[in-house]
């Protein structure tokens, strides 16, 4: 197993992508080949003790950031780890990509360069979302923000085909988000594709409501992009919110310090179980090799779990099995 | 000032509703038009100290319940208290009507017997959205799931006449639901919006993404209505899952117990905070005359506050300001 690692995205790049790169090497038994700018990331690696023949660098001297526009950085910025590392994806060099950089240029780049899987329609972006019971995985998280219904079924399929082999859910079940639970409910868009859903031979359990998301009643949570971006993005923002609250609440006076003191390591726990980087990265589905997106913020951990994710990905051959799905329905 | 309350409608109906009334009627120095089963109704205001002129009893012998089809059951059980309610309030025998039965078909009878302003599309829900800065307007919360430009424009407008007017919120700030932040970001419903926003006369502070929606930052949050449901659930979604999170983190053992206690006068104002009662109903905009939409568990305390702020919304004059407002545009 070879894993391609964008050595230059990402806030804390390169220096904790090489480390969590190093963990991943000395926890898994893999070879990486790291992209990006060749001194900088060799400079980062003589400071890391790791079997020396498992990592190689492909030097790559551009870097694409937020500030790019996405389609654009990918055509233009040829010489970027991003675009280096998915064109030796795209050339079998490696198994599967992971970056924690430009989530749009990530999509373009997987888009333009690896293309998509043969029937599917448009690849979505995913999340790993922690529930009250695990983890579900909302999909798409943003990158189709006007979709039509077939593009929802394609989702919950690949979604589901994810959960079950990468995830070990067996038989997921699968959510479309909706503002009420009767099939009659909701816009244009939902309507239709509770229909389509309902005839497919994947688990549907049909709507779920805002309210019901974080309980985590449903294994695969579908959404256009546009929606799921707010749920995503809404989710992160309560949780924020809250601990905020509670955090200025604990200094208010003596007791209520003693009284946080006391619940330390439950509010610590609670704090694990919310954290991305517990979770690795988000796959992106529909392209035609593994490509796993890591959070902006990622640290080595982040990024060693994400590794890990993405060996899963390609092992549990998920591609092979969405283009036989595809092939089946066509 | 009169108001006019269905005494049927929600989960606590009517004791809860009969005692909200009577507080209300105490505290505002108003008149009540309670209507619903006489007999009933008459039953609940014995027990209760009231002066008894204030409030008198407009009989109803059905009930509209959240099961009934919302269109239908305003066509059809034409001796409702909601229907009679609305073509009281209609009929100009109150300044308001205030209810906490179903959601739907208060909307409903709102547009078929008391009708929309002049110039306005559609008639919006709106949710009184409690943030870290105190609370926000949300509007559309859940009736128009498929939406134009034009809609969210007036819903924005509105939302700004009905912030700065009855919650004094000097010149609100008015944000766009989104998934970024840049003017090119998003679906082309919210792409569109921008446009009209930013050349319209409210004070448009642009797109806020689902993570900045609980921080407060904007006083009227614009979205469509399926958006708007799905950002209303989510939020009470997550502060539930924390709560649930927390609080069997509290109980898992005696020093955790003892944590709890100490912090107990601060957990308990983080909930009132989030407390749907501490903020009455929420403002029906677009129709002819003062609605507004109590909680459907609505308790005697978010009856009496509903009360106070339907009589804000009845004498501030809300409705002709955007009547003003729309007849300026055209």
């Amino acid at each position: 197993m070879k894993i391609i690692v964008d050595g230059m995205g990402g806030d804390n790049a390169p220096s904790e992508i090489v480390k969590g790169v190093v963990d991943a090497v000395n926890d898994f038994n893999i070879e990486v080949i790291l992209v990006g700018k060749e001194d900088i990331i060799e400079k980062e690696l003589t400071k890391c003790k790791y079997p020396e023949d498992k990592i190689e660098i492909l030097n790559a001297t551009d870097v694409i950031t937020n500030e790019d526009d996405p389609s654009l950085a990918i055509r233009r910025k040829r010489d970027s780890s991003m675009v280096v590392g998915l064109k030796a994806l795209n050339e079998g060099l490696g198994d599967g990509f992971i970056s924690a950089g430009s989530t749009g240029a990530l999509l373009a780049g997987g888009l333009f360069i690896v293309k998509r899987i043969e029937g599917i329609e448009r690849a979505a972006l995913t999340t790993i979302y922690p529930t009250g019971k695990g983890v579900s995985l909302l999909v798409d998280a943003g990158a189709n923000v006007d979709c039509k219904p077939e593009y929802l079924k394609q989702f919950a399929v690949m979604g589901s085909i994810y959960m079950e082999n990468v995830m070990d859910r067996n038989n997921p079940k699968v959510g479309l988000v909706n503002i009420g639970a009767e099939e009659s409910k909701g816009n244009q868009l939902t309507k239709e594709t509770f229909n389509l859903l309902k005839k497919s031979d994947i688990n549907f359990i049909g709507n779920i409501e805002g309210r019901e998301i974080p309980s985590g009643n449903a294994d695969v949570i579908v959404a256009d992009g546009f929606v799921g971006n707010i749920v995503l993005k809404l989710t992160e923002g309560m949780a924020i919110s809250i601990f905020d609250l509670l955090k200025s609440a604990f200094y208010e006076n003596t007791k209520s310090k003693i009284g946080a003191l006391l619940l330390k390591p439950q509010l610590k726990n609670i704090n694990k179980m919310m954290d991305y980087r517990e979770y690795g990265g988000a796959p992106l589905l529909g392209t035609k090799m593994p490509i796993v997106k890591a959070h902006g913020s990622s640290d080595a951990l982040a990024i060693r779990n994400g590794i890990k994710q993405l060996m899963d990905f390609a092992e549990k051959d998920i591609i092979k099995i969405i283009e036989e799905n595809m092939s089946l329905k066509n």
